[in-house]
């Protein structure tokens, strides 16, 4: 059957998911059983529990026959094999194939796209190498020891996380820094950490226009030349990730470049070269490698049309349900990982920038609500700061939890009877059950009414594998939403206003007033 | 009058309120005059913009009735008086007596509580002198260089944030860790990066039990003891931060303490001696006074009975009517400058801890809605994330925007005609107008509805008092819209059920068996 682009409530299947009369009672239905069985493998150690979900069997089949309805895995098939999925933009989606191909070959014009990200991807290994072993050194013939990363938005908040999330559980080869933002007490502050002789840094933009991070290149080259460091030049010290037809490809200025192209969007770039580069230089390019097999496997496993049996596809109906039947407002991620603490604001770019939008995918207006606000951070943090509202407050939010059985570095205490890692997850597994079932009280400033929804993915141990496959994770959840939805999920026309706005600012000739006077309070000029 | 309270749709002014038939148009009623006039003077070199909010001089009027009718300047006149505001564990609220007396001499059990707070500032002074003068050394006669604040919640995020805010604007004494989770792996990221032998850590516990606390405690005197450092005690290097009857205060295992106690709740303890030893040691002694200094002049602002005059006071209301008029379920932090990227982290317990609530002081429920969710990151950095979702999304968020003038550190660079701070705050400046008035384009994917509003807090360069006024404008905003709402702002049962869930489970007491079920999958035990 050919693909059908339809807005939700044009679908049978979910008008009869809106007669969802009552929903289930977690205090009684959140069985053991349940707990158990609702669950589903979701790639390396992975497995997604969605049984403290507010889902009766019914909600099940009637999301199921909203998937099909929707053709989620048709739109995915689509995607792999590289038709115009990207409808705002006229573009291919193949963020996909920079771990592996699942559809047919995709060739744009001539050129076979999973060997370019191959290729690119060997390009990187080469580097990374000639700089472990010193092949490649500074102006000065000392080796690299620490690298910096330039760039904003999906050039930053991907690879940052991943690379907090990984460097502790190894010793990593090379220090990392990121620099994103044009405030340039950023740059300043990165600037005064490192060694200016041992300092490689790479600049990523697709466009090679970015402002923020052409601002931040040349703020830091201007710094570093202006050191008087014998024979330092930008070309030993600074290389590019950019697209081939970018000012920066080709450059005399740059040591090297690595390829992108514009079937990636920033968002969905962690495991092309935006991410490769720096993570292969800090924890090595078999850690990446590692990374990229455990993306995979959930990208192969996303292709199983039974709810039931595919972790994104199941998360993804999951908000689907919250959002537009329980009416939803928010989801708080909540990972039980410190190393995963920057992890929820790289998940706030992927979702409230692919689905917050109030158009579908040939522009016209939608009548229901799409992505809620994400926000989140650590437990056992942030049950000392916001979980008085979660448990207490006026609106119920979404929960996704997140655990893993094992600590990164193995090095705990007993204290108090047990492990830091038991009392983690303890905590862990208390909250699931306080949210959701709750506890009756007759003062009630000491009452919890319980009904709060949540989900749970468990990992064995947080490793560049299962990174990787919490990564794809959500990248698939938040396209298969997007479908569900009729949204183009790969464009931000969002974020032009602004920029325009901006632009026509520094370059005087603006004509609003209301701008001059923000302007003039900012001391703009 | 005497004080009373009384539920906010108990007021006659909110009924007057919700007559408020149509909000201004913020595309023609945002005009330069509106911009500069509706401002106040904030504390230190702070102003506060309200002009992009959504209130017409009507809706002022009422909301100033609104606040002379729930009496929000005598309660807090009440709280600096030292009356029982925390109904609900039968305390007052004194966290303003840590920066100066504006009320009457409170006087608790014979002691006077000003005296006490300037007494322990005196002792952390001095302890300070010691430590950065040498007098008081290491085990092994080294030099401290190196200060690791051991708390969670408020004895982590405020004290965090305050560090990161301010730690570039001058040189540091010493260097701050935070450890925080009972993740092991936090505590082993910080051991992994300091010199055991000049390194002093702070256990900061009000109650000493806090159970991830002493967790973390244990795991890294553990861990130093097991180093074998001829003489390694933690006697020479563990400070406690704690109140006078807690099981810390004068053990024999620590350096020294310093007090607290049950009157300033952890949120609100930042300028208490949870945030004076870390930020004394690190930052410097002068630089926490002029802290006080800034949230000084802030508490006594907020005096003010004119909603107009009265920073925090009318950022408040502007709260309150966005959420209760408008119906706005969110709020987004978002501070032009990266130094306040944690600050939001700060502002989420402080607002969704206080206010996140559903009943009243009495304990009654409450058929209004309270706080939003809470959440941000630094612009410019959030454009190229989540802005999408605020421009174009379903839902419009309420927008509180921070900018300074100048950067902290005066090493920026020209490129393209315009400095990197310029060009931050010109986004800054063309953000909130392309928010407040939008852009029309028949490619609905283009378009841009506009009306989405916002406030603006602007300072010079954000050194020490201009934090100290941000952070007491915060909580001071915090307590008005508590007292509007009717709330105890100042306790969190919501957390307790968690809590007890998670002792149950590790005292294994718990018959729960979806518990353990979420137990098992987790490998707790």
């Amino acid at each position: 059957m050919p693909i059908q682009w339809n807005n939700l409530d044009q679908t049978k299947s979910y008008a009869l998911l809106r007669q969802t009369d009552s929903l289930i009672n977690l205090k009684d239905d959140l069985t053991a059983d349940r707990i158990h069985s609702w669950s589903i493998p979701a790639g390396g150690s992975l497995n997604y529990y969605y049984g403290a979900s507010m889902l009766s069997e019914t909600d099940l089949d009637r999301l199921q026959a909203l998937a099909d309805e929707q053709q989620l895995i048709e739109k995915y098939r689509a995607v792999l094999s590289g038709e115009i999925i990207n409808t705002g933009e006229n573009r291919q989606v193949l963020h996909h194939l920079t771990r592996g191909e699942l559809g047919d070959a995709v060739v744009v014009e001539g050129e076979n796209l999973h060997n370019f990200y191959l290729e690119q991807h060997q390009r990187v290994r080469d580097f990374v190498d000639k700089v472990h072993s010193g092949i490649i050194k500074g102006s000065t013939g000392k080796q690299f020891d620490t690298a910096v990363q330039i760039g904003i938005g999906g050039s930053d908040l991907g690879p940052r996380a991943l690379y907090q999330a990984l460097k502790q559980s190894l010793t990593p080869k090379m220090k990392a820094f990121f620099v994103s933002n044009v405030d340039p007490d950023d740059a300043a502050g990165v600037i005064s950490q490192i060694d200016p002789e041992t300092t490689l840094f790479i600049l990523v933009s697709k466009s090679g226009t970015t402002q923020e991070t052409l601002a931040n290149k040349n703020l830091i080259m201007g710094r570093m030349q202006a050191l008087g460091i014998p024979g330092y030049k930008s070309s030993k010290h600074l290389v590019a990730v950019t697209s081939k037809t970018s000012p920066l490809a080709g450059s005399p200025d740059v040591l090297d470049a690595f390829y992108i192209d514009d079937f990636i969007g920033g968002r969905f770039s962690s495991t092309s070269a935006v991410g490769d580069v720096i993570l292969s230089l800090t924890l090595s390019s078999r850690v990446f490698e590692q990374l990229l097999e455990g993306a995979h496997e959930v990208d192969q496993r996303a292709l199983n049309p039974e709810i039931r049996h595919n972790a994104p596809l199941m998360d993804a109906m999951i908000a689907v349900f919250n959002r537009n039947i329980v009416k939803l407002s928010t989801t708080a991620i909540l990972p039980y990982s410190q190393a995963l603490s920057r992890f929820p604001a790289h998940l706030q770019q992927l979702d409230m920038e692919s689905n917050g939008k109030g158009v579908n995918r040939r522009g016209e207006p939608l009548s229901y609500p799409t992505a809620p606000v994400l926000f989140g951070d650590s437990g056992t943090n942030s049950q000392h700061s916001f979980y008085q509202l979660l448990h207490q407050g006026s609106d119920i939010v979404a929960l996704q939890f997140i655990g893993f059985r094992h600590s990164q570095r193995a090095e705990d205490f007993r204290f108090d009877g047990s492990s830091s890692q038991t009392k983690l997850n303890a905590n862990l597994a208390s909250q699931i059950v306080a949210f959701a079932k709750g506890r009756g009280n007759t003062n009630l400033n000491k009452n919890f009414d319980g009904s709060r929804p949540s989900t749970l993915l468990v990992g064995d141990r947080l490793d560049a594998k299962t990174m990787g496959a919490l990564l794809a994770h959500y990248e698939n959840k938040v396209m298969f939403q997007g479908f569900c939805w009729n949204i183009n999920s790969f464009d931000q026309e969002g974020v032009q206003l602004g920029k325009n706005l901006t632009n026509d600012l520094l370059a005087g000739s603006s004509q609003d007033s209301s701008l001059a006077a923000y302007a003039a309070i900012l001391g703009v000029r």
